[in-house]
């Protein structure tokens, strides 16, 4: 069979043997590179020439640029987020010329789930409480530290944004038996646990012990948990983001924390990112931080680019794509 | 049904509720109590002369005194461990009158597993990096964090003591698709997982991504990791302990943890506890400790009383007691 050789350019900031892995396998295709490469999860700012010649693009192109060419047929996004393309008018644009756009977000989906579960542990097991002793006075409140401790069996979590890293999440915490109840716009019938709707949040809020938001950055979710939802919150509840920053009214966040209402927080996103070391939220009681990195692993950028592979097997194939978003 | 009325001893050192819960379900039976209560995780180094009046004893009772005492019928022992009755003439004294011997290993079995599991996957998510660094200089290293990150998928957890916290680890590792192998002394053939012997040891050392000490504290366990064990480690391997202190030459696991042998260490328990806030361990590269703390969480003392109440109607029915060790 012979392939159409395609252009493929990338602005990808991708480590030396992940780079040589991109190369080696770009073949019969053309891999051409922008002027300036661009840090794998902001969307660039800058107009580069050589997009234009491109087929396909893999990494963060700039978007304005982007919806205009006719030329290029498919976007991967190294990002599992795609705050930046997701617009109206780029994604018609796309969608008249019969354009593609994917995101990565396979790539985070196993990590961002086991990250959750390693925050719910943490707390469980107070693993936070125990480092804090051995970097601090160094005592034995072996008594306590067991009677704060908490089995996370039989009770419940609120999950925000039902998405790829939801449902693993539930695979995850399967052996707990756990009440697991996932909150997503339409219910499609498939979810592997509960799934409530937006009306029916007053209702449940109450009821969690954990309250997970793994929710998209977009203008609907702005400040989605807002001062009324912490204060619907069961007292004592733990709050997790994983999501986006943008979808917490983080002062109301740390009036929660610091009245009491939420026992604690993990929060791995937040407003800004890096968080100013004079910012509240890194002295809020019971709230501790992960700087980003819950999508991370040692495997990571190996993994960005053997999907983006497989995906241009499939692309040249003329099979569906995976994590398709236009 | 008419039952007889046992007299039913106890030195449990038991808060409030607990207690209540202990009297109010114990009739028919006849409750009487220590002279003295007893911290629920020692045996009593007193001779109690109510124990004298005694069918069953519910708490740590003397050893020298409980197997002299021909009334005895029935110790249900308030820890998992047994170290102070495993001993040969103690066991054999009450197999001679038909007594038996029955801990609260049940209870302990769910929050050691998960404390295991809030472990491994506080060093995947690199936890406590990030609270190192929200306690220290607040900066934002997301790069590293992430590239240091790992999932625990496809990788190798070696279980030394496998018993009914193994078995439910086993359970709440399952989702991660790990390489789960047992050691233990007898394969009985039931095990959930491959199961191997310590002959084989030296062959699985050098292969575990994890090495998982649940080893209960005995003669035969007494600094079973030695030097030479963890020289056959695999470099970089992470090693956790919730057995018994005494199981671990602890030089030799500071020499490994100083080296870089190991990459890191999660302990529960080590000798001696307290462990006094000068003790190398607390400072040793990459080493976490927890109180003891692993059997513990806000519902345990229930769960004692609850699962002994359980037990005692076992006995009066003549059914098989649980958690059976005598």
């Amino acid at each position: 069979m012979t392939q159409t050789s395609l252009t493929i350019w990338t602005n990808a900031k991708l480590p030396d043997e992940a780079a040589r892995m991109l190369a080696e396998n770009i073949a019969p295709h053309r891999l051409i590179y922008a002027a300036e490469t661009n840090p794998l999860n902001l969307a660039s700012s800058q107009v580069d020439a050589n997009l234009e010649q491109a087929d396909i693009a893999f990494g963060q192109p700039n978007a304005e640029q982007a919806m205009r060419l006719d030329k290029l047929q498919w976007i991967h996004l190294t990002t599992a987020g795609y705050t930046a393309y997701d617009r109206d008018d780029f994604k018609a644009a796309l969608r008249a010329r019969g354009a593609r756009l994917t995101n990565s977000s396979a790539v985070y989906d196993e990590p961002c789930a086991q990250h959750v579960l390693a925050m719910m542990m943490a707390f469980a097991r107070r693993l936070p409480e125990s480092l804090q002793t051995q970097l601090g006075d160094r005592a034995w409140p072996w008594a306590q530290r067991r009677r704060e401790s908490f089995l996370l069996n039989g009770q419940t979590a609120l999950i925000f944004g039902f998405g790829a890293i939801a449902i693993r999440l539930c695979e995850l915490l399967a052996p707990f038996e756990m009440n697991l109840i996932g909150v997503r716009r339409g219910v499609k019938g498939d979810e592997p646990v509960k799934i409530i709707t937006d009306e029916q949040i007053a209702e449940f809020l109450p009821q969690a012990d954990h309250i997970i938001n793994i929710l998209p950055g977009n203008d609907s979710t702005t400040r989605y948990f807002d001062a009324d939802k912490f204060q619907r919150m069961k007292p004592g509840a733990l709050f997790y983001n994983l999501g986006r920053g943008s979808t917490v009214d983080q002062e109301a966040l740390l009036a929660a924390l610091e009245s009491g209402r939420l026992a604690a927080a993990y929060l791995d996103v937040m407003t800004p990112e890096p968080l100013p070391p004079d910012h509240p939220l890194w002295s809020a009681p019971n709230c501790f931080i992960t700087p980003h990195s819950a999508g991370g692993q040692n495997g990571e950028m190996r993994d960005l680019v053997m999907r983006f592979l497989e995906n241009l097997r499939r692309f040249t194939g003329g099979e569906e794509l995976r994590n398709r978003i236009v």
